[in-house]
């Protein structure tokens, strides 16, 4: 009985992702972050396997080809993928794998792999959103425009994930992520040999 | 948004799961056992509509043919089943309605309304169980015999639930139980409308 998972973290930026995955990954050593493949040069403090696995082009597309990685993009002149091998490794060790991941990344791993829990964390209200934008300060208005435009999208695929979680706070978006891990874990079919166990 | 849903539970004879209820409701008020219709003459202190909705025969027999139940079941010489207008009057409400059934009667609910969630509670070990059942001293040896022998015949199940709770203690059955009620709270299957709601 392993019990370990996929969990899939998705949500508009300003919905407050980073800060609900660091808080969740701070009170439960039993979760993992995934770890991406990626052909972009490693910078000078990041350490291969730890950060990313770093791997050249050719790898990165033999990869593609025979199928070992859960989903993968080209950003602007890198790739960036999720290698099935760590994450079924960690699995198998009844870890919890979290990916933080946008909108087109978990449909192309809920094609390939839907025994992963999708969860899409939603800002309160989406113009409290364009507030967060505008206070964290890193980004030209034009840039904040299309966020929120982009945002407004990716709400549209929610109907595609298992569960929703409202960001109002990031103690009670933790709580509520806890609360589905709690009760995937008891899932029956996460379980095999049920009922060899109470014999 | 609603949220509520048909929560069925079922465990084999001696898994502890009317303890289990009754604590479970005990300690969140959301929650409301399922009414059974039957055809059964009511005892002196029973209310219709409290205990059970009691009913004739050609009344019971007209709702089977109408498909007013989720499941019925027809024991010694009376019929008892479960009302779908009770069910999903409670569920309009945001509540949580609690059916206690048996294996014969899950099947029949999740082959007409999947959107349930099926919850099967073991004991910790099935020794265990024939010593609960013993302790109990409410069967005669060959009762207690018979019930082990079905409760092995029920594990066969076990693989049609969504979730699976051992009842090793009461007090962390219903922990878990209640984590798989939050979690379900957050689905994203039942509410309507997220996307309108953070507009």
């Amino acid at each position: 009985m392993s019990g370990g998972f996929l969990m899939v973290l998705s949500g508009p930026s300003g919905s407050g992702k980073g800060t609900v995955s660091e808080a969740l990954m701070k009170k439960n050593n039993e979760i993992v972050f995934s770890t991406s493949v990626t052909t972009r040069t490693p910078r000078p403090n990041e350490i291969n396997g730890d950060n990313y696995f770093f791997t050249t082009i050719d790898e990165f597309e033999r990869m593609v080809e025979e199928d070992e990685l859960l989903e993968y993009a080209f950003v602007h002149t890198n790739y960036y993928g999720t290698p099935k091998k760590f994450v079924f490794d960690e699995i198998e060790k009844g870890e919890i794998v979290l990916l933080e991941i946008d909108v087109q990344g978990a449909l192309q791993i809920k094609e390939k792999y839907k025994e992963a829990v999708f969860i899409f964390l939603l800002p309160p209200k989406m113009s409290e959103l364009k507030n967060r934008l505008i206070k964290r300060d890193t980004e030209t208005e034009e840039e904040i425009n299309t966020r929120y435009k982009n945002a407004f999208k990716e709400l549209d695929f929610v109907g595609e994930y298992d569960y929703f979680v409202v960001n109002n706070k990031v103690e009670q978006a933790v709580e509520d992520i806890e609360n589905i891990i709690a009760a995937e874990r008891l899932r029956v079919k996460r379980h095999k040999n049920i009922k060899e166990q109470v014999l």
